[in-house]
């Protein structure tokens, strides 16, 4: 496990850091003429409150964990299993219990809550709500709706997320933390991949390496797909034994203090073919292409786009005739979410990339039946230092195992 | 893990089941005077259409496994990413591909699907369309609605989760089989629990116990909480070394093909105390209690409700001067959720308990700071057969261990 002092640094270092979060926050909700914010994104509660869910445990939390940010406070809810944690977790929030009655307190919650806004020659109550539409569920806004009808509703989405994309140097650390021990792990697994060993054992043999040599839990279900099963851009690891000659595709990730890692190996057993060979080389082609632009960034101090480093790599995909065998984006963001902002794909919208900042760059080209290919790096892209940093170590040269 | 002969026949009891549950939504549809029925739950998905999204899978999924129940068929949504699963899993229904463009393609999704209804002199159209409002988002309701202003959207909830309270035999016999394989886990597990051992060890091997042992995955979870952090209703497993002479709480469960199975036993490192050992009797008599009113019912065919069986242990304890120390309600129903329809609280909604239907009944007492004392055993209630069946069969005794 990761040892005890990191983690005392990091819990201060997060507490340091919240101030500037939420001032950053309430200057959102100024500009945008609103009063005060209402969120139940899990991740948004654990940047802005430290109050923290393990995976799937908002299903059965209820509210806890839902949260109000007011002109001079933070209100984070808890219902009588989560007040403890939550006193814990919430320095400096007011923790307040709810359960069944929820909607019934809401009127006293808003009504208890300042407004972000000074209001000439009025007191500051909350008028108008930013809630997090995406994430609340309408069952919850309407009955929220109308429990305290003076107070406006307003549909807002991406806020914090836009403030989770940059990185702060503790963020960072416990990233490069959970790609260290996914690394390590895919290293000690080497040995156990040999023709005949179903996939599922596979992945749980490397679930289980991360989970006893530092991580507090994985970051996802891992992947492990052989052979024509490679060309699935999602799949669940299944009993089908790998075979020798076929492609191998590890995706998997390791969390530490709630940051995540993502990493994808294409892995051949036993020598690959002439044309498998080519696509990897392909694909370690695009990914470094794309590095490059974001090489020329750092250099330059000239911001690029999302979609200028999908293209990078999405360009030698197509010239080489694979353009409709590379059907998703070339990365996302990643912290306390696997998946987070910002979005590197064709289709996402058009954005200056965010610094520092840390995603991934997974090309890939999957040939639907026959075989597939991705290689996934976390990278750190920080224009202040400046550096481009890849955060995943494992070699990226083609592996061949089991022979 | 489960023989495939297992899976192939529970694959085609639900494939045969799966008419009935729609017959039942549709009568209710037609009851309430509703057109059709949009559901995005998993486990509902799952329920009605066969689509199978991992734990926690639904947060990268997007729509896919949004589903669409009308007069004569079901339609699943599916990205580029999932249609081969859904085509797989999903037999008789349309596969309808959506990514990006899910509001665009909304109207056309509407105008092709048929009313439950039918009108005289009319065709019948899609007018007005039940909602899982408490699942859905507030932002996904409202673009909804935006898109398609003709149709109107009403908000329902529990419909389906109705439905699966009731259960098939192959649902029983998947859940009863998740049983199994945590009793065993639990019980291979025992020689390992020694004084020195962290929270976290032992409840990680309790997970590798029943994940390569049966267990597709755990149900949630494994919670394994020693001495005063055992009072605490919910808690993850911490650095925490157990201690001789200290109460020792595990709260888990494993997964077969979707079905989930929940227990809880509290055993006890080296002697108790005296004052814990009468702890312990007071939570298994108040279990007994509960089970002696079910086996009455069985008897008697005469259907109790679900506060019925929680006040039956509940007055056991607070006779005993604990009921603020039991603060949760006695069970919940499991099946493809952890928790489930029905609620055994006594605050819970009152209604008579549904059968054949499968339960935990889990009393508790909880001295804060102290110690805590749970007992978790599911159950098959069924007055068709009629039986009251333990499906968790892991010995109920005083289990003292480590010593």
């Amino acid at each position: 496990m990761t040892p005890a002092d990191d983690r005392a640094r990091w819990r201060e270092g997060d507490r340091a850091a919240r101030p500037r979060r939420l001032d950053r926050l309430r200057q959102r909700l100024a500009q945008e003429g609103l009063d005060a914010y209402f969120g139940v994104r899990p991740e948004n509660a654990r940047y802005l409150t430290g109050f923290a869910l393990d995976d799937g445990e908002e299903k059965v939390a209820g509210q806890s964990g839902y949260f109000l940010v007011g002109g001079d406070e933070v209100v984070v809810l808890a219902d009588s299993r989560y007040a403890e944690q939550a006193g814990e977790q919430c320095e400096g929030a007011r923790i307040e219990p709810v359960y069944r009655d929820f909607e019934q307190r809401w009127p006293a919650l808003l009504a208890g809550l300042r407004s972000i806004r000074e209001r000439a020659g009025s007191a500051p109550a909350v008028r108008r709500l930013a809630v997090e539409a995406a994430a609340v569920s309408h069952a919850t806004w309407t009955s929220l709706s109308a429990a305290e009808p003076a107070v406006e509703l307003v549909p807002v989405d991406g806020w914090i997320e836009q403030l989770r994309a940059v990185k702060e140097p503790l963020e960072v650390e416990r990233i490069r933390a959970a790609c260290a021990v996914a690394d390590a792990a895919l290293a000690r697994l080497l040995p156990r991949i040999q023709p005949g060993v179903p996939e599922r054992e596979l992945a749980l043999a490397l679930e289980w390496e991360m989970r006893t040599n530092g991580a507090d839990d994985i970051a996802f279900g891992v992947a492990c797909l052989g052979g024509p099963r490679a060309a699935l851009p999602h799949g669940s690891p299944s009993d089908r034994p790998i075979r020798a000659g076929e492609a191998l595709l590890f995706d998997f990730g390791a969390q530490i203090d709630g940051y995540r890692s993502d990493m994808t190996r294409t892995l051949f057993v036993d020598e690959p073919s002439p044309r498998d060979r080519q696509l990897y080389e392909l694909v370690i082609l695009a990914q470094e292409c794309a590095l490059d632009v974001l090489q020329a960034s750092v250099r330059s101090g000239v911001v690029p786009t999302n979609r200028d480093i999908d293209a990078a790599a999405r360009d030698v995909i197509v010239e080489d005739g694979h353009g409709e065998h590379f059907g998703h984006g070339l990365g996302h963001g990643i912290g306390l979410a696997t998946h987070e902002l910002p979005s590197l794909g064709s289709r996402s919208p058009e954005a200056a990339l965010p610094t520092p900042s840390v995603f991934s760059v997974e090309p890939g080209v999957y040939l639907p039946a026959d075989t597939g290919v991705r290689i996934e790096d976390l990278v750190l892209f920080d224009l202040d230092r400046p550096a481009l940093e890849r955060l995943t170590t494992f070699p990226r040269e083609l592996t061949v195992v089991g022979a």
